[in-house]
Order: structure tokens, then sequence, then C-alpha cells
């Protein structure tokens, strides 16, 4: 893992978080973008090498709504940044974590991503993100 | 916030979960280390700029024991590091920020740090870390 490329924190009105948000980071969201496979309205805000990914429901059936519904507000996901996706994939693997999807899939902020099952990580949901421009090299 | 400085994650067994990380990060931990005031004991994980520290309890009125017992294993708080500890606690407060202790504590990894209370940060437990040699200056 190169770094911490985001923490993800799952809210009920990013509206009202994105203030929150500002106001701690000292920094206004560089971006905020919808990602409609997933049911999600997304801001991102940087800090340091990393970002800060809120994230709001826009449906019921949302893993954001689900998220929520069961333990409330707070913390979602922590992503890594990774070189090369299908490499590390296949070295977790080997190492017995649990995918959650097989094919990297197109997340929020330009990214190929993939997750890990909570079970293999002490209850912990763990993303690996690459750069969509460095897969297309 | 000049950056994440660590990412911390409650597990049962820090035994078990040191292998497990080990195995997801691709580094061992650089420090392991006993915070006797809070009930843990800890280890640490280089990632980029910032780290990942594992947290399992020492005894059963250890707020992580307590975490554990609510929620289950998983991630518990998210701490930024500050140059200087007792500003951003003053700003924060005229922000409307709770602080859950006022004066700042000596945590692990040679810090001083302040926590937030999480029903002012959309349920999330944040953390403020100064590097305590900063503060000698």
């Amino acid at each position: 893992m190169e770094k911490i490329e985001h923490i993800g924190i799952a809210v009920k009105n990013i509206s009202e978080a994105n203030k929150i948000y500002e106001a701690l980071l000292g920094v206004a969201p560089y971006k905020s973008e919808e990602v409609k496979s997933e049911g999600v309205k997304t801001s991102f805000f940087e800090c340091g090498e990393s970002k800060i990914e809120l994230l709001e429901a826009t449906r019921a059936d949302s893993p954001i709504a689900k998220f929520i519904e069961k333990r409330g507000e707070g913390i979602h996901h922590i992503a890594f940044a990774v070189k090369d996706i299908k490499s590390e994939m296949e070295r977790l693997q080997k190492e017995g974590f649990v995918l959650l999807n097989e094919i990297p899939k197109k997340g929020a902020d330009n990214k190929l991503v993939i997750f890990l099952h909570p079970k293999s990580t002490n209850g912990v949901l763990v993303e690996l993100c690459q750069d969509i421009d460095n897969n297309l090299k």
C-alpha cells in the first residue's frame, strides 16, 4: 500500500456535514460527485497526501443507507492507494483476504476500486484504489 | 490539520491482528506500546505519511473494550496531526466542537493528544496529536 488514499465517512446530510468538516479541517471540499451505481453523493477534502470523503446515500438500498441504519453516522471505510490494483488483488487473495468484487469498478474521484470483506480485516471495510490514468498507460 | 496522523482500529487480539495487517500492508509493525492510562496495548504500521494503529483492551473498563462490546471490532478513531494543539483546541471550541478532554494528555507514540466528541463530528471520534518534541521547543 502506497498511502492512505482517503477515509470514507457516512453522513445523513452532506450539505450540513460539509460545513462541519470545512470547519474541522480548515479547507473547503475540492470536489463533489455523485456515484449513481453506488447510490451516493460524495464530497472530498484534502488533508496532507490523503483525503476525507463524505458519503450521503441517494437511495434506500445504498450501502451507505444500510450502514447508517445499522450503526449510525461514522467512519465507513479506509481506502489505500495502490499502483497496480490487479497485482495487489492477486497478492491479497493468496494471503487469504476475501474480495467483495472480483473485477475493479469505477469509483469516485477517477479511481478503479475494489473492497475487501471486513471479516478478513478485523471488521474494517478496506478499499484499494488505483488512479484510472495509471491503468491506461 | 497537517495530515492524517493515524487511523485507530479496535481489535480483540493484537497478536493475531498484527499478522493480518502485516499481510495487508506489506510491512511489519514498527512499534508496540502499552498505554496503561487508557487500558490499551497498541501496535503501529507505517503507511505513507500516516500510520495504522491497532488497539487491544487490557482491562474491561477500557474505552476499546466498551467499543468492541457495543460495535464489534473495527475503525475506532481518526487522528490528525497538528503543529500547535492548544491553538487548534481554541479554534475548534470557537467553531462549536466539543472536546472530550480540556487538557492534552500523553498518548501512544510520543504524542500529546485530545479527542473531540463524536456528536459534533458526524459520529466520528476525532483525535488531534502533536509531537511532544514540538511542544518543548
